[in-house]
């Protein structure tokens, strides 16, 4: 408010309205646009999440029009995985058409996901992301993914199936992660639409989606199992349930080299729960096995001041090691870069 | 032990005779009569928890002696809700009586429980309170709630199906207070008589009640769905399991302006307890959806102490607050207020 | 690295090689020989953990060499009570001739048990270990435990019934404890070889062993049911999972006399693991239902400064609560001994 608005009065009920019109007068005008926003903010790298079925046309006009800002698409599969989701036939259909294959089998639409994910990459598209709330990653066998992909095809999917199914598509999407490079995230813990009435009136996405226990110890298992040793993997996991942050998360990410941590998100993303992730995860997993930070708004505005919490938050945890004798001078000058920008970087493959 | 009854010594094994007795001496004395140390406590108001099926004669007797001690009951209908105790017809019985209905049907059972809230209300209550470990709100069709309510009556309940009627007697009580107004306060997490030995004994709440894990993200949804959003109503949710503070209650209360979160309660009624319910609470929730502190002690000389170790780590969280540049000093004299005294008053409508 | 191998450099990768020259160098000098350490070290009593059907060859050595170190067995069942381990039968058969008791039934494997028991004490053993992640101890009939047992001899048994034993064998071990007077210890919350690679290539114990989520309320509660209140048990628990701290273990160590904690383990024996043990153990269990420190290394060198990182943090705390005017000076001397030395000491029975 006061760095990129220069709101100067106190937030309350007396300053509202005259703030409110402050920010939408200041939101007219040519240096508050996006691009000019963009250039103040010191923006390096801006990644988007779209469908599998995106066609990118905004990544491409970006492109052609000259700008030089950094932004990239992400490869987000949800809507072509929730096999019984409504849209998933014709979220299919988009997606053959995309990928110029005839999907007609598990494998014809395993070929039209490495397409896509081509083509991402070709627009710069270093990650993919995917949500995992209760998902415990599980191979299927071949007869198996098939009877159910083609009783989807049909429309006609057991619950019990579509789940079965985005288990095995998690183990599939490490797999082309590790033939394409893509970085996999998985985000967990979230139970959407707590709210059926604020739902049905707004829509998803509105505030109410309420977190719930998380497990990765054994949820994760095969996946690691399986890739979790893998130098050309990278998979980041992020976590809304503290309580798993020392006793699974930052065990398994100080074990597994394929596996490191997102920093606290959502409702963690704040200056105790920032605090409390280094308390509870440094110590085990290593500052080297996270991310450092990559905030993830929807609020455009929003992003120099939720850095700036990162930086002062990491520079405070870090300092208390200094004064404390526990890191020294030195290794403290590159961790608190590494914190505030390298960590990011290079684990998004930037 | 200072502040009350005067205690000088440190508590050991040498001074425990000496400082008994004189315990026990000041008791008998006529200014640590309960009346009195009412007044030199400074309580505005104390309310006692009571069975749906008591006569409330204790308080009418209050009434009665002209003392202007404010002392109200509180609805507590667990005796008449759990349908498998020993003793639910013999109160189903008494609720009869009392509220001069024929019991013979789950309506003409509500209409009695209407009536005995409602001569609650009238003698000065303004909250009910049940017990909830365990138990998910849910919704019975009005043929399964009759079936179930008729064997009860015959003393003939399945155990699945008591647990279904207490489900289903949260979401009816909502509904009630909905309409009279009384707060619905669900504490959740102990396991109760741990030690059989001590029940078999001495009874009930001797010490030996033990928590465990919650869940009121799920748990918690339909009741939310249904309530969560009426500006009539007032739920107050206290839990004994801290991994939920941060990742279901305080985004709960962050989001439902119905509901909002009790005090660190029980055993984390401490120094401690307190510290970690500010930290892990407060950023998510937001303090005005807290309702400050309330004792819930039996040990009446403990009052002041438990309210002086609130306010003390109140402040203590506050002036952090406020040093760090968080909160300015006009908001924190506020605040403080708030924490000590309004917030209370003000859940509680008193 | 430094107080006990003279390090003075800082370890990085320039200066790795140097360093392990240096402790490789120090290693083969006689002051480095374990005896020379163990003196060095001031260990007054070291203990090992070992097999049921261990020989105690070694220990019979050492006390035969004339050396004054004291070096005690710990009596750790596991390999003769997991009845479905594929070594299960060959160990009942060295249980059985180092006992001199014919195992044909339940009565004669509890009889050897005994036995051992009875010989890891003669040389000097003062406790039990156990692992029991996932395990709920539970009573079965003599029938039921003796049809287990027979079809264990046949090398047959179902993973329920193997369960079902080690469940029993829990209780049976605290009934043998309340006997012979060995300390029992219970170590819960680990998923074994995660990483399946590893484990094939190097074996167990390579540090892939990963924790999950653990329950106390309800799974001790027949254990604390029937031995909790002995004056003569002693049962110490060991978490993996800090959620449980304050919601479970704090409270159950409070109440049942026979109950005690053992400090923070494995991941969480560190600055900040302890430090989050001090906050959220300390206040509802007691100092005093605490067994302070007891390291359980496997890397001998490691002990002074595991000692040294304990009493530190131990230190810390209890300067914070002179500092706050919760404990006074006096006490504090008192406590400060028992937290380094004497509570360790006394529960371990040494």
């Amino acid at each position: 408010m006061e760095e990129v608005f220069g709101v100067q009065q106190k937030l309350n009920g007396d300053t509202s309205q005259e703030i409110y019109d402050q920010i939408s007068s200041h939101l007219k005008e040519p240096e508050f646009q996006p691009r000019a926003l963009f250039d103040k903010f010191n923006i390096e790298v801006l990644c988007t999440t779209d469908a599998a079925t995106d066609t990118l046309k905004s990544h491409q006009k970006i492109r052609e029009s000259g700008w030089d800002g950094k932004i990239l698409p992400t490869f987000r599969p949800d809507s072509v995985v929730d096999i019984n989701s409504h849209s998933w036939n014709s979220e299919i259909e988009k997606l053959s058409e995309l990928s110029d294959i005839f999907i007609e089998s598990f494998s014809t639409y395993i070929d039209a996901l490495v397409i896509r994910r081509e083509f991402f990459r070709s627009m710069g598209a270093t990650a993919t992301d995917m949500a995992a709330t209760g998902i415990i990653p599980q191979e299927l066998s071949k007869v198996e993914v098939e009877r159910i992909f083609q009783s989807a095809l049909k429309g006609n999917v057991a619950e019990e199936d579509a789940i079965s199914f985005k288990s095995h598509m998690i183990l599939e999407s490490a797999r082309m992660s590790l033939d394409d490079g893509l970085v996999m995230q998985l985000h967990v813990g979230s139970r959407r639409n707590h709210n059926p009435e604020l739902f049905s009136k707004f829509g998803p996405d509105r505030g109410a989606d309420i977190p719930v226990k998380a497990e990765f110890t054994k949820s994760l298992s095969l996946l690691l199992e399986k890739f979790g040793t893998s130098p050309k993997f990278l998979l980041i996991v992020f976590s809304l349930d503290e309580s798993a942050y020392s006793r699974e998360l930052a065990p398994l990410a100080g074990h597994y080299p394929a596996l490191k941590l997102g920093p606290p998100w959502w409702f963690h993303d704040s200056i105790n729960g920032m605090r409390r992730y280094f308390d509870r995860v440094m110590e085990t997993a290593g500052l080297y096995n996270t991310v450092g930070f990559n905030d993830d708004t929807r609020a455009f505005p929003s992003i120099p001041a939720r850095h700036d919490v990162w930086r002062r938050a990491s520079a405070n945890w870090l300092a208390g090691l200094v004064v404390r004798g526990i890191v020294d001078g030195e290794d403290a000058e590159e961790m608190i870069l590494d914190l505030a920008y390298n960590l990011a970087k290079k684990a998004y493959r930037l």
